[in-house]
């Protein structure tokens, strides 16, 4: 079988369950957003892996700063999404034969520069020659207080669903060929912890429909979205804002009880906007969207790496 | 500049000094084989990041399971060099077009078995497609106590220089078009620290000639070494044991007064020959190796990604 009729989600069960490792230290593993190692004096390690190739994450135009600052980014994000601090940084690099010294230096500008943001500091990694086009891997290693950790697991029916701010920036600016940059909800995700903990968490990287969709299959729960409930970015149509990828927004889960609350104070202590666009729901009915007019659509979309 | 004008070490120093941050829980980062973070309840986290890229580590006819565990095996290696025990792994993907489930199972057969023979449980990553050839890399986390932390830094002049098992391994598989299985020496440093701490170490992963270059330049050290005290492998030529990459030897340092303890304890505990090969020298003298005539050369050699 190849790899594009498993798909991205498909791959990442078969790995899974071909890894089938037990450790009692380990709290999520593969199939979150970044592994949770339980440590010795408290609290949890996180751990985040992302690797961009040219061609796919990015064009042989594309200035390396921006790369530099979008590769640490969506592990930035990553962490975020666990409610987590991130902490230090490793970079494994692909040189592309003809890359300049300058190149490597604008590189690490972006990279440096986003993780300095954050308080990050970048400890090392690996660097290679890459025959056929440039590529980087980051990890990033965070910490988090074991009762401030947001799995993708904890949603019950009946919760309320959330997103921050607005979507379809990214695929907007993909358009004009521009970079839109990755803004990691880290302090974002703290703020949020102050005013309640969500029942599950996740970064949306590869767009809302196929992140609710994880959500929902690692918590064993169905979930109801209204379509005009989804915050659009100004000029990004329907499309855009609930399945193109690398918003980077968050999307989590809270008890009914805490939305008063949540959209109260999230948008006043961030400045950022907060949507409640549905709500969860039993896990053997489904994953549906409501129209204005009431008419409920099973959902589809989302963006994947292998069978688009 | 371009990179190749540049070498692999002088594009690391470049990457050292545009990162130039400090942090006080940093022990060691860019530059030695795994980043050193003392742990808030004692201990050292350690970190190690390679990269293996088809046609550079690898070609499109290497097996797959050769591929995975030669992945998780070098890894294993940076964290057997810091004296530490590796914990956890992580792994980033790229896949080509074309390849098929059955290729990630014999991947992640090959990078599973390595791993559970050293204990490690794998615990996520990243999938993405790949235009243009494989790419895998892997995070390695461990951890090492204080006493036991092994840098590059620490030999002084008139240290011995010692190397684990025979050199050549490698390059004679590779002739043959095979896959020599890396062996981390995990166990060997183990023992090597049961019976005394090395004041530096390295694993030979660019050859003994570039990794000792790499000893002396961060211990800030000279070095002579005997030509034919250089443990060559059956069938291997003197050149390939002393510059060919992928070994994964331990190359270490002890104080002369440990001589005695080391030849006569080591290979007892570990089954594997350990040679003393030469002697640190005061740093202003540069590094050289003695033939049986007593004729001194300056040493050259060793593996280096971009300018090869």
């Amino acid at each position: 079988m190849e790899i594009k009729d498993l798909g991205e989600d498909g791959l990442i069960q078969h790995i899974k369950k071909a890894a089938g490792m037990e450790n009692e230290r380990v709290i999520a593993g593969i199939g979150d957003d970044a592994a949770v190692i339980k440590k010795k004096g408290g609290g949890c390690l996180l751990a985040a892996l992302d690797m961009l190739i040219e061609d796919i994450h990015f064009t042989a135009n594309t200035p390396f700063f921006d790369i530099g600052h979008k590769a640490i980014g969506v592990n930035l994000s990553d962490i975020a999404a666990m409610g987590g601090t991130p902490e230090y940084a490793f970079t494994s690099i692909g040189v592309r034969d003809g890359m300049s010294v300058e190149d490597i230096g604008r590189l690490y500008e972006g990279l440096l520069s986003h993780a300095g943001e954050y308080g990050v500091s970048l400890l090392g990694g690996d660097t290679n020659r890459s025959p056929r086009g440039f590529v980087i891997d980051i990890c990033v290693l965070g910490q988090v207080g074991e009762k401030d950790l947001c799995l993708r697991s904890g949603a019950r029916a009946g919760d309320s669903i959330f997103v921050t701010g607005a979507l379809g920036k990214s695929a907007l600016a993909l358009k004009k060929s521009l970079y839109a940059p990755v803004t990691p909800r880290v302090k974002e995700a703290k703020a949020l912890l102050e005013i309640t903990k969500p029942s599950s968490m996740i970064d949306i990287s590869d767009g809302l429909a196929k992140d609710l969709r994880r959500l929902c299959e690692s918590s064993g729960t169905g979930a109801e979205i209204s379509r005009e409930k989804i915050p659009a970015a100004e000029g990004a149509s329907f499309e855009e804002a609930f399945s193109a990828g690398e918003d980077f927004e968050l999307l989590f889960t809270a008890p009914a009880s805490e939305n008063a609350k949540l959209l109260s104070s999230f948008s006043l202590k961030t400045g950022i906007q907060l949507s409640l666009i549905g709500k969860m729901t039993e896990g053997n009915l489904g994953i549906f969207i409501r129209d204005k007019n009431n008419k409920k659509t099973p959902l589809e979309g989302g963006y994947d790496h292998f069978t688009r």
